[in-house]
């Protein structure tokens, strides 16, 4: 995976020296979220999804770019003291805490712009890239990400059941995993439905486990290995898989759900194990 | 302009309603921002244009839209603790005083995502939608708008000169008015470059002689007839076009500007009533 990690950061690098001449406040802030490394696993998806359907990976690198940024923007600014007050991200501190809140605020809305400078430069058929476009817009917006978190922030303190958790997630994580699947299975003209169901599907379950064995990391890993603070659902008095469920029904649960993705991976005409190598290591990551 | 005023009312009324069949707090903030009314001058501009170049204005609707939806998201992240700290905006609470600093950002945010799922969605030729949307996404990031934001909080406290304030404003305020022309022109096939750039530089006039006109009003307008904090810039301790050049050669610099998107209107060879009055519109309003 590393070669994909290390092609996504370089594309990253390029795109953002690209986005403005000036050595900029704002540029350094957003190269400095952007740049911070991480385990990219948003763009090995996109990768992984474009191995699998063959789709050329410098498109590909457009898709990946754009939802990192979307990822990166959404990071900054559930951060910010409004909202979670995190001091470290990445074993770094937080944008506004190296900078200021409202370089911060800025850095997230002009690298959510830039995600759709990004994506409207995918070299692909128009129709393909306006269809991406809206997808990633709503699957970010009020009915995606962006919901997702104003629903997690309204459930702190309060006592929510699964269904609501579930919801919850669905939006705040899932949403942006699916986009992944969803963005690239756009540009693979003529893919039969029925095979492009299987591969929303299996996003849909990867995303689930991805968020129950965030839940589980967040009590039972350190916040130097984590490399943000450990607890910090407990802290924010945030329902989780292992809060509602108990640490071992939750790690049966993520496991249901790998299952689940692995099935409907192998039921999948095309080569998939890039994907495969994928899901695994979400599985057995430990920060 | 009522009629006009009236229709990207309902419009985005329509749209924000659509973009989710919950009515969530999120929801609530963003058509609090979104629909309070403020004159529209952005829709009006793409209209004017519109109409001066025969563009179905079922088409110029999705424009218009997208490009208020930016605005409207400026204004609210704008208005944050962190950036200017406004408690009043168009004679109402702002969004983070009404509902909170969190629901603040996120409506912000997601009012961004919706913009570009509109702009997405509008009906026209494909490379066209393409080309539109990486415009948008250009003029209101890191060199746009959301650069000049950050330019423009940097030069507070500071003595700046003309060239400086130039640049801040021609970024924060110019290039969304530049998006509303750049745009609407850009559905246009087969227009001559020429003609293009008469329009192009036009905006860019019709911009600066705006921003000097909101300078000159901040200061000689009281907080009820502007619906916002009258003297704000001088509470903030913002260089102004007044503070730089004094109240009346500031008023003629702005004639200045009128003067110049009046002449290239009066070049260009199609029917430029609406784009006029709208330049008379803007020189002429109180608040």
């Amino acid at each position: 995976m590393l070669h994909y990690q290390n092609r996504i950061n370089s594309f990253l690098s390029k795109q953002i020296e690209a986005s403005s001449n000036e050595n900029s406040r704002l540029k350094q802030s957003m190269q400095y979220s952007l740049l911070s490394g991480g385990k990219r696993i948003r763009p090995l998806l996109v990768y992984a999804t474009a191995e699998s359907l063959k789709i050329n990976l410098d498109t590909a690198d457009y898709i990946a770019a754009a939802i990192e940024m979307i990822h990166a923007y959404s990071l900054i600014h559930d951060d910010l003291p409004a909202m979670d007050n995190d001091d470290l991200r990445r074993g770094k501190a937080t944008n506004h805490i190296k900078f200021d809140e409202a370089t911060a605020i800025l850095a997230g809305d002009a690298l959510q712009s830039l995600a759709y400078e990004t994506l409207a430069n995918t070299p692909a058929d128009a129709p393909n890239v306006v269809a991406m476009i809206a997808k990633l817009a709503q699957l970010s917006g009020i009915v995606g990400m962006a919901g997702g978190q104003s629903l997690d922030l309204m459930a702190e303190n309060k006592n929510i059941g699964m269904a609501d958790l579930q919801k919850i997630h669905a939006a705040k994580t899932g949403a942006l995993l699916q986009a992944c699947v969803q963005l690239t299975t756009e540009l693979k003209n003529n893919l039969a439905d029925d095979c492009k169901i299987k591969y929303h599907l299996f996003a849909e379950h990867l995303g689930v486990a991805f968020q129950i064995v965030d839940d589980i990391l967040d009590v039972t890993q350190d916040t130097e290995t984590l490399g943000k603070p450990a607890n910090s659902d407990t802290k924010n008095k945030k329902a989780t898989y292992p809060s509602l469920l108990g640490l071992q029904n939750a790690k049966d649960q993520a496991d249901h759900h790998i299952n689940k993705a692995y099935h409907l991976l192998e039921n999948i005409e095309f080569n998939t194990d890039m994907l495969k190598q994928l899901t695994a290591l979400i599985l057995q990551r430990n920060h």
